[in-house]
């Protein structure tokens, strides 16, 4: 049954998410702030360009740093599960009539060939690809756990673990539902706007993560944004480590930490130093399992326990910070 | 496309681990230690069998006590993916030539129909099924959270982890290769016998968690048996608690609280006061997203830290009582 | 020198935070909260008051639940160094000609001769006494640790930690030297009115905690007020599923969870159901051992940090929830 | 009343275990193991000698690090509460005809005159010191908390805990009772030989922690011998990252993770790489606030419960490496 299964070809699939590029306009700051406070290591430094990955991360990045003038998000990188895939996606994408263009193998170093386009409704840079090289990391740092890329430092950031972008109300149907029958992410949780119709916000996976990408709607009508990208802790403490540190190196704490119910995992907010982009520290949360998992919808009355199970509260209204977003590059 | 992909059929697949129904001597003992101290709900109580679950698992149960004459494992379930692929599998196994027979619907309460057979090389009763109900918690009970079917009680376990079952050395290999081969599981992580050919333990998944089962060789020779069934707490801590809790109410602990290397989860080993069977405390580990993960290698000499990285050590000669498991039934 | 040392007479001490007598208009609620949520052992069920220790108090008891038709505070209780303090501290009350009363032994169940008197400049009714039986609990519930008094459960309460009252401004300053004059707590951390002169708030002790004791400026001009008993558990973490689980019991919070930068602890505000006092859940923090310890004054600006290191934050304007308090008993 | 106690004098009193003077041979080493590692601030640096703390401790230090030919512990210091102190116990230790030098101000840097002489019945030296100073941290590693000296690093430790220090069996009982009658500790639990007589070890504070020094028989009959030097973390849970981390930097296991029945704390022991001392890393653990505490005594049959409730356990008898001990030096 193996071979027979062989046989069938479930089309293309994303397999997970797999990197940000991050323009940043202070390296420097932004290196201290993701390597020696969130403990990333940096696999590779070229020119304007650093390659960050976490501990439990064997492939080479999960985070680009680029050093520009704008401080916007370059890509969005997901891994697809086979070789094949990333023509396949290509195809795909033909025959939607998508503009597509070909990133080509060592343009992110370590990384293959990738497919780039714009999310439709979204307008954000995605980037499928395949092949990633597994460098070991240096000896002084190589991990004797061979699960593990290097020894836990900092912070602890294990992993990259979800993106969080937004669109206007106007599109963000046709980006979520895209995401959905294009990518094959499975809807997990989400709230509806007032009229029961637009999406509001949903939390969507390949993987039993309750979410691999979050699709918001912006408040003020802005797309193509970053609401956060998130690295993933091991346990709920660690958050309130992370906490006790980050203020203490006068990082700026946009919310948390706290735990949301949607997802139920810990929460922390902070903004790069170098960058001004959002960065959540992330841990715990429930997975799903369940082949006939039904997504969770959020009534309004229900949805600030959504947002905030216990810890510090978003505001909803009143409050502008945790509202900013960063926007993101075009197609080239 | 995603209608494309709707045209292929990938064949068969397990989605999960599902439930396990362990006998027990004493179902009063055994209902208190799964139920008062561990925090699983009680779902159903029907004659002397009982049906629980996790506070993260909506179906109907993960784990069936049946009071009976023997301590032995009745079944091993394993949810598919599908409604069809228990009647595909069901073909396979024909097929194959393995004898099986047919479950049907309600055998265990709120599941559907089941295909049951003995795992080749290994014995165990395995089951595979599709359909579970997902009922409500009693209004008492009922968490606030959607994606919780219960508040959290007792030692707040989530829901089944693994089961961590054992074979000859004569047939490890047959059964190993099997499991991977037509039910799908991924090799994670693995250790050969001195030979380099048989298998000493692998550890292998349909999740990206690192086992969802392991199959070892046993020390005696013995097949059919069970090493334990693990059940998920979220963090580490989480487990310490565990430990202090169950020492004072008197459990029998047979190792732990310590973190494998291996898996990189924090373990605990205790005897079910009822029925005793084995049971790991178990919380944390890595996530497999990798689409090309390689399975990792134990050598001997590295195989301790593999087995214990941290805490309480397995003791590989002398102690046998790490050793000691239980038996499983027949296919009828 | 130790016998000549005995011939010294360092005059009455207290010895720390005794116990608290809260009055409840629904004692069954009340129990359920100190007992089946926080983990509280009921010692005595006497009519209508019970009486409850944490798991780490060996003595008789540390809250007391009345039944009454007022949810004030009947008494709060310290317990002094020596037999004799009792007695030296009320002819200190006599010398300062302060009102008191004594408490007969069994007036409380399990404790001995009490003196009882109303704070200067607080209003606050504070009792004084040595004696307090031991018991033993039941069996079932005795811990295997002679250092426990009872098994690990609910929440994990392990003993009363600090009382925080407050008084009008115009009194504060009275009541606070009083405090440190003639019971002899020191000042460790705190905060002046913008008159440079006027506490604002004070934590103070006599043990090594930051505070057994802080007393604060009443928002609204009230004398003898409770702003909050709390009670220790032992990790950071264990505020957390403190926190997941009473809000899944519909706990009303009211503020938290959080830390603290006075003091350095994890804090979580929630309210008693039945009596409406509000409980501070408590971890962390750090001791002071230095014996020239100087009191941390915490400018304005600097007080939001101190208030709320991390987490749900204190607001100063707007919610007068977290400003709300409860009255206290006179004398008799 | 206040003014009225000011005329008793309690004779002098130890406030704290201040610090430890550890020979190491390899100073490099040893300062990367302490500092990089476990967190603590290098204060000063002269020559062959370093001064650390732990991020909680406001005094100039608690650990001082000596490059020397041997790894000996070239003393033990104890800070008295009052200034007057380390003149009244000088006079004491002429009164009882025990040996003393005067350490002059400065020997130590920071440090104000002490008196050394040899624990009798035991032979380590012990220093008694009032005068220390506090100095603040350079600005980049300052707490925006003023009660913390330094930002969290590393594995996060706050300061010192306590000393374990080993003497034979002929002499234990009287270095112990020394230490209880004239430096003024309490017992707080032990247990004795099988002749119900001889000490076998004992658990003795100043403060309400349940030891600051322990007393301990040596198994080889040494005396003046260095079991462990203990540093305090926050949590249960911070004691599992630091066994992880230490793992991977490959620093010497002698014993741990684990809980001890005794005292409650959680314990990890490891070897300073550079000196070859034996450091425990320590977290948790009750309070003693009760003024008439009585000791526990430990039985031979739940001994094994007291030395470990869960974890790694101590190996009584095979395994010598737990009973490794380090030398003291002389007088002068």
């Amino acid at each position: 049954m193996g071979r027979l299964s062989d046989s069938y070809d479930p089309g293309p699939q994303v397999a997970q998410c797999g990197a940000i590029n991050l323009g940043t306009k202070d390296l420097v700051a932004s290196l201290h702030f993701f390597s020696d406070l969130l403990g990333m290591e940096i696999v590779e430094r070229a020119g304007d360009t650093a390659y960050l990955r976490g501990n439990q991360e064997l492939t080479h990045h999960s985070l680009v740093l680029t050093q520009q003038a704008e401080s916007i998000v370059n890509s969005y990188s997901f891994r697809v599960k086979r070789p094949q895939d990333v023509e396949l996606f290509a195809e795909e994408l033909e025959r939607q009539e998508i503009e597509a263009v070909e990133v080509p193998s060592g343009a992110e170093s370590g990384r293959g060939t990738a497919v780039r386009f714009l999310l439709p409704g979204g307008g954000h840079p995605f980037e499928l690809y395949y092949d990633i090289e597994k460098p070991l990391a240096v000896p002084e740092l190589r991990s004797t756990l061979p699960s593990n890329s290097s020894k836990r430092r900092g912070l602890g950031v294990r992993r990259i673990d979800h993106f969080n972008i937004q669109t206007s109300r106007e599109t963000i149907n046709q980006a979520e539902s895209w995401v959905r029958e294009t990518l094959g992410f499975n809807r997990r949780e989400y709230a509806l706007h007032r009229d029961d119709t637009t999406v509001l916000a949903s939390w969507m996976s390949v993987t039993p993560q309750v979410h691999d990408l979050a699709i918001v709607a912006n408040t003020f009508g802005k797309t193509g944004q970053l609401h956060h990208v998130a690295f993933n802790l091991e346990n709920l403490h660690d958050v309130l480590t992370a906490a006790d540190i980050l203020r203490d190196y006068d990082v700026t704490f946009d919310l948390g930490p706290g735990k949301h119910g949607i997802g139920q995992a810990m929460y922390l907010y902070v903004i790069d130093p170098g960058s001004g982009h959002r960065v959540e520290i992330y841990a715990g949360g429930y997975l799903i399992f369940d082949p006939d998992w039904e997504a969770i919808k959020w009534e309004r009355e229900q949805f600030p326990d959504g947002l905030t199970w216990y810890g510090d509260p978003f505001v909803y209204k009143g409050d502008a910070r945790s509202l900013e977003t960063t926007p993101s590059a075009g197609l080239r």
